[in-house]
């Protein structure tokens, strides 16, 4: 059964929940291509805009889920989704609910497992875009949950970014959402607080952005640098190109012209500190990648991993 | 005055001090592209592959300075800089300094000072690219300095890469150079904490290398990205696209996902407290970049610059 089987229009029913900045964005989308769309929202003046362009309003959350052939949940945490999802209880049974929202993989698989025991069908995502990039090209979702949900709606999904499906288990969108995530915020951090420094001296914040970004960042870090990853996996980091002492010296010298310059230093006082625990570790003539070595689950708590996941 | 002319030959005779993997690298292909090299390092046996190669070994620091019209600086720190070269002193008159070794701005000053008061003509540098790509298609060094020393030399910096003079003031590579290095820790530490998450689940890190690298960070950050600073220089955040408290509760997902999969949580939790540090300045509602106002020098020190640099 195919989404435009069910809801006897050539265009899956889609309801979203949820209308912060990406869940009216979604809307928009489903409604310009032609979906049949509801939304609800706990503040419901938001769906004005929407509801102008051709969404319908739902009274009730379980409207919403008994309108739609894919119900999308995009609100700010799994505590909402509970909130909002608890009341609607045997409504869900046979739906579809997509959730978007972003949470930790554990709350991931309570939610998997709720859901499935209300005999709902479930796939937990992640929205790797930020709103103006969402149904445009280059737009990538996550998707993890069951194959055959996933396979059945994908034409729906495909709306709004290219679906890439993960895995069965429900976490894997999650946390690779939380990876790729983590990527990001330390790399702004990056760049702001290296701002700052540059600020600091009266120097122009422009021409640094287009040193970094039209040059540097895209010099250093491209698709060859995944090939490190083979040194990760391996353990193994020759220092004959350049040492972790080499970088600590580095990291000493951001840290200090951050207080030369009367910027907060703790961004790199952390690095520093965390890089001479590699050092500490005996391992100041290896090379920075060593630094993987104190982030690492312990090798004491590997036989009790937090989660087991597969894919 | 240009290079050759003063060393009577087509190449300008070069000194590198320093045969660390950094050092070792300038030397051999400024041996291998026919200049006259001389060497020195404290621990001399380091100098075998390169005599062998070409390059010369002097028996002091004297006597390599003394050798060429450009003496090449590259040690761990501006300590070890001062260490070698103050015994020089008067060996110093006339002769050209490029210090390319890591330090700070206040460093760097007080080195041109010092080169200055010896009557030698100094450059400060830094080298933005690993060994591998010193002297290759891409590799950047940054200069600062007389503009008068750098257009004198410039042929025979460009051997080791292409030469980015960013002004007069001394301190200014080191100033961009630390700048640019936090970015690559910072995204590097980013990978790296992102991995171990991945990895404490039991999922291929090499897979997730190829999505980080191959696809979000090139989509993520790139030339256009630079127009960020703009926001930064007009300290306007409007957070009608995602708003800081949906990003606080990113990072809080992204530091609880740590502690529940046994990986070290201090350097999420330290970009959440930032974040958080926005809020309670009464930013939740702009937009991520709002976090750079928690790096920025406060407005309260703006009038008593650590240093006034200008371009
Ligand atoms: N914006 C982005 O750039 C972006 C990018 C990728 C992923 N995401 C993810 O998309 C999800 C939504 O993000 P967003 O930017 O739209 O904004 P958000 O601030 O994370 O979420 C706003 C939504 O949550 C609802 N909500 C908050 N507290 C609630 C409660 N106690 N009960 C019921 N509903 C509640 C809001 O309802 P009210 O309108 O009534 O307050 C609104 O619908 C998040 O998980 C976020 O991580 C966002
Ligand atoms: N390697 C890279 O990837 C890279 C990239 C860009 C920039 N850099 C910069 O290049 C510079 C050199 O780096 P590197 O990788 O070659 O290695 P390094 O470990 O930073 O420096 C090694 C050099 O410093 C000398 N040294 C250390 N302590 C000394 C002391 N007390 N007195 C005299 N000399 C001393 C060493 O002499 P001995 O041999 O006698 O110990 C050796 O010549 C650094 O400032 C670094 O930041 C390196």
């Amino acid at each position: 059964m195919t989404d435009h089987l069910e809801s006897g229009h050539d265009k899956a029913a889609v309801a979203i929940l949820g209308l912060g900045p990406m869940g009216r964005v979604l809307a928009e989308v489903y409604v310009d291509r032609g979906h049949p769309t509801t939304v609800w929202n706990r503040t419901a003046a938001k769906a004005g805009p929407l509801v102008a362009r051709g969404a319908r309003l739902a009274a009730s959350v379980d409207e919403a889920v008994a309108a739609a052939d894919v119900t999308i949940v995009c609100l700010n945490d799994y505590a909402s989704t509970a909130r909002v999802l608890r009341p609607v209880g045997e409504g869900l049974r046979g739906r579809t609910v997509v959730n978007l929202t972003s949470g930790t993989p554990s709350e991931a698989r309570e939610t998997a497992a709720w859901m499935g025991e209300r005999g709902a069908r479930y796939l937990d995502g992640a929205i790797m875009v930020p709103p103006p990039l969402v149904g445009e090209p280059g737009s990538v979702f996550l998707y993890s949950g069951p194959r055959e949900v996933f396979d059945e709606h994908r034409a729906t999904l495909t709306g709004v970014g290219d679906p890439r499906y993960l895995g069965t288990s429900a976490e894997l969108a999650v946390l690779y959402n939380t990876g790729l995530l983590e990527m990001m915020y330390a790399t702004m951090n990056g760049w702001l607080h290296a701002t700052a420094l540059i600020d600091a001296a009266d120097l122009p914040v422009g021409d640094f952005a287009e040193l970094a970004f039209g040059w540097f960042v895209p010099m250093m870090f491209g698709p060859s640098t995944a090939g490190l990853a083979a040194a990760l996996a391996e353990g193994s980091y020759p220092g004959d190109l350049g040492t972790l002492e080499m970088n600590v010296n580095a990291l000493e010298h951001i840290t200090r012209t951050s207080v030369e310059q009367g910027v907060p230093a703790e961004q790199p006082r952390l690095m520093l500190e965390i890089a001479e625990r590699a050092v500490a570790q005996g391992r100041g003539g290896e090379n920075y990648l060593a630094v993987y070595e104190v982030f690492k689950k312990r090798a004491a708590d590997a036989g009790h991993p937090a989660s087991s996941m597969s894919r």
